[in-house]
C-alpha cells in the first residue's frame, strides 16, 4: 500500500541483498522509521518488542530471522537452535511457526553451501505469497461490501468497524481485515473505517490510522467501548477483523477486545467477518478455549506512549502507583458470532465444513 | 471512604461557612488537590470541567452552585439563570436536574432574605441524603457479595467486575457500584476487584483504582477489552456497575462500553447488577434510546493524560495528525441483560414492575 503516494511493504531486503528492513511500528504513528535487520537477535527481538507484529508479518520476519541465522552458521543445531528462538517470540500466532516449518523443510535436507540461497528464496517466497493471498482476500471481501453499498435505503459511504491492525503494516502488504477496504477505496466506493483504539498497545490508534491516513482513507477513530453504541446507533454496516488462529470448528482469536464487538455485532444483526489467510487456522484445534492466549507486560496496561505538545514520543503512567494490572493479548471470539470468514480462496461459514468446503486437502480419510 | 486512613467526603462546605471545596478529579490518581468553589461559574465549570463527576457529586455541586448564586444575588432572575446555567452542564445525568429542581423549590417561595440559609441547608439535606442513599445501597448490595462468597466450589476472593468510576467520588460518599465493595471489604469478606480502564478518560484506571487503592481494597486495573475474556475465563463472580440515568422500564444508560460488558456478561452467565440511587431513574422515559447520549469533545479520544517518567502530569497524542475521532461518552444497557437493580430501598428486575414494586408512590392513578 502506499505512504502519502509512495509504495510500500511492510519487510523487504536492503540493498546489500542480505540485511533486512521493516519499519518500527513501536514508532508509529509519531514517526516513520526503518529498522535493519543483521542477525537472528535482532529479528526476534523485532517479533518480541512488535517492532513488526501481526500474525503474517511475525511469520515473514521469522522466516527471514532463519536466513540471519543461516548467514552466520549453516549447521543443523545452528538452523534447530534459531527454530526453536523464533518459535518462543510469540505463543498465540500460528502461522509464525507454520513459517519456521516451511523454512526449516525448505533448508533442512540441503548440503550447507546451498542452505543460504535456499532460504533467501523460501523467504521471499513467503512474503509474495502473503501479498497473493492477502490480495485474493481483498478481492472476496469486496464482494462484501459492494453488497452493503447496494443494500436498498442506505446512502453515502459503507460504514465498517474493526479492530486492532489487520492491515498492509500486519502483513507483507494489503492486510487482511483491512485488505477488502483498500480495494473498495481504490475502486472508487465511498467507504468509511471506525477504527477502534485497541487498548492496550492502541495498535488501532496508532497503526490502523495511520496507515488508513496514508492512504487516503476516510476514517474515525474511536474508544474500544464506543463500538457497541455506533452499532445501536445502526451506524455500522459491517465489522471485519484479522486473526491470530483460527480452530478447525471455527473459533477465532484475536486481538483482546474483539469478542466484545462480535457480542454487539450479534445483538444489533450488524455482520462480523473475520479476514485469514489459510495459514492462521489450527487444523490440530477444536475449541477456541484451547488456544493459548500470550499473557504481557502490566506496563501496556499501566503506561501509555504518545506525543507529548513539544513533539517528543513518551510514555506516560495512567493508573495510580501500587495498582496492578493484568493485561492478555487475545481473546477468543466463538465461532457462532462469526457471520463468516473470508480467506484467500474465498468466504466460507465459521465451521468446520464451512473451512473444509475451502480447503478439500484438509479432510480425513 | 478513607484516604490512607482518613475520612473524606467528595464535596464539602469550607470552615468559611459558604464556600464549596471539592477534590480536583481531573488531577487524579498523579495529584491529591482540593479546589475551592465561590461562584455559580467555578461550580458550572467544575461539572463541564469533570473537576466533579459522577451523576450523584454533579447533583450536590449543582445544588452548592445554586447557594453560590444565591449569595451573590437572591433575585428570582439569578435563581432561575442559575438553574438554567447549572442543568446546561451536562444532558446526560438525570440527577442532576433533580437536585436544581429540589433547590429552586426549597427557596423559591421565601422572601429574599431568607432564601440562602434555606439553599445551603437544602444543599446540605441532599448530600446527607446522597450519603445515606448510598450506605443503603451498599447495604442491600452485600448480600449478592455474600450469596456470591457462598457460592459452593469457589475458593478465594469475590472477583467483582466494574466500569467507570462509581464509588465514593462519583457520589458524596461511598458510591453507587462500589458501596456493596467497601462495605464487604470493611466487613472483612476476601474480595478483590477488576477495574475497567474506562477509555477515553480513564476513571476507571484514574480514579477507581485509586479509590480502591487508598482505601486498601484489592484490584487489577484492566482495558475495557479484557472485561469479556476474563469471564469467558470464568475470572469474574458478577459485575456492579453504576448508571447515568435509568428508564421506567429499567433501561440503563451509563458510561460508554457498560453494554460491552452486559452483553459479555450475559452470554457467560456472569450476574451484571446495576446499583442506582432512586434519583436516577427517568420516569418519564420507557425506551433507553430515548434517553440524549453526550457527545464529547474529540480531543479525549486523540489525547491520553498521563505521569511522565519525570514525575510530570501531561496530555501524550495517541492517534496520527489528521485522523478524526469520535467520542459519545454514554451507551445504553437494554434491562434484558441487566440481571437486577441494587438501590437504597432494595435489590429488583430491571422492568416497570421490578422498579414500581419498590417505588409505589410512582404507580399512577
Amino acid at each position: 500500500m502506499k505512504i502519502d503516494g509512495t509504495p510500500y511493504r511492510s519487510i523487504w531486503v536492503a540493498d546489500d541483498g542480505w540485511s533486512v528492513r521493516v519499519i518500527d511500528q513501536t514508532r508509529l504513528p509519531h514517526a516513520f522509521e526503518v529498522v535493519r535487520l543483521s542477525t537472528l537477535q535482532d529479528a526476534a527481538h523485532a517479533i518480541t518488542a512488535m517492532v513488526v507484529r501481526g500474525a503474517p508479518l511475525i511469520g515473514a520476519t521469522a522466516a527471514y530471522g532463519l536466513c540471519l541465522a543461516l548467514g552466520h552458521d549453516a549447521s543443523d543445531a545452528a538452523l534447530e537452535a534459531a527454530a526453536e528462538t523464533l518459535i518462543a517470540t510469540r505463543p498465540t500466532a500460528i502461522n509464525l511457526r507454520w513459517a519456521v516449518e516451511e523454512m526449516l523443510a525448505a533448508v533442512r535436507n540441503l548440503p550447507r553451501a546451498e542452505r543460504l540461497a535456499a532460504a533467501y528464496a523460501r523467504a521471499a517466497a513467503i512474503c509474495d505469497a502473503d501479498v497473493a493471498v492477502n490480495r485474493a482476500i481483498g478481492e472476496h471481501g469486496l464482494k462484501l461490501l459492494e453488497a452493503a453499498a447496494a443494500k436498498a435505503g442506505r446512502g453515502g459511504a459503507v460504514e465498517v468497524l474493526t479492530h486492532c491492525n489487520a492491515g498492509w503494516l500486519a502483513t507483507v502488504d494489503w492486510g487482511t481485515a483491512l485488505a477488502p477496504i483498500y480495494r473498495a477505496h481504490d475502486a472508487g466506493m465511498p467507504i468509511h473505517v471506525w477504527v477502534d483504539e485497541t487498548r492496550p498497545r492502541n495498535q488501532g490508534a496508532a497503526l490502523t490510522a495511520w496507515e488508513l491516513g496514508r492512504h487516503g482513507v476516510q476514517h474515525t477513530v474511536i474508544a474500544d467501548n464506543a463500538g457497541g453504541h455506533l452499532m445501536q446507533r445502526g451506524e455500522v454496516d459491517l465489522c471485519i477483523v484479522g486473526t491470530d488462529r483460527t480452530t478447525a470448528e471455527g473459533d477465532v482469536a484475536n486481538k483482546i477486545g474483539t469478542y466484545l464487538k462480535a457480542l454487539a455485532a450479534a445483538d444489533n444483526g450488524v455482520p462480523f467477518y473475520v479476514a485469514l489467510p489459510g495459514t492462521t487456522i489450527d487444523w490440530t484445534l477444536e475449541r477456541g478455549a484451547d488456544i493459548p492466549i500470550e499473557l504481557r507486560a502490566e506496563s501496556e496496561v499501566t503506561h501509555i506512549a504518545g506525543r507529548a505538545e513539544d513533539g517528543r514520543v513518551l510514555s506516560v503512567q495512567v493508573t495510580p502507583d501500587g495498582s496492578r494490572a493484568a493485561n492478555y493479548a487475545f481473546d477468543v471470539t466463538p465461532a457462532k458470532l462469526v457471520t463468516a470468514l473470508i480467506t484467500e480462496r474465498g468466504i466460507c461459514a465459521a465451521s468446520r465444513e464451512g473451512l473444509l468446503g475451502l480447503y478439500p486437502e484438509r479432510r480425513e480419510g
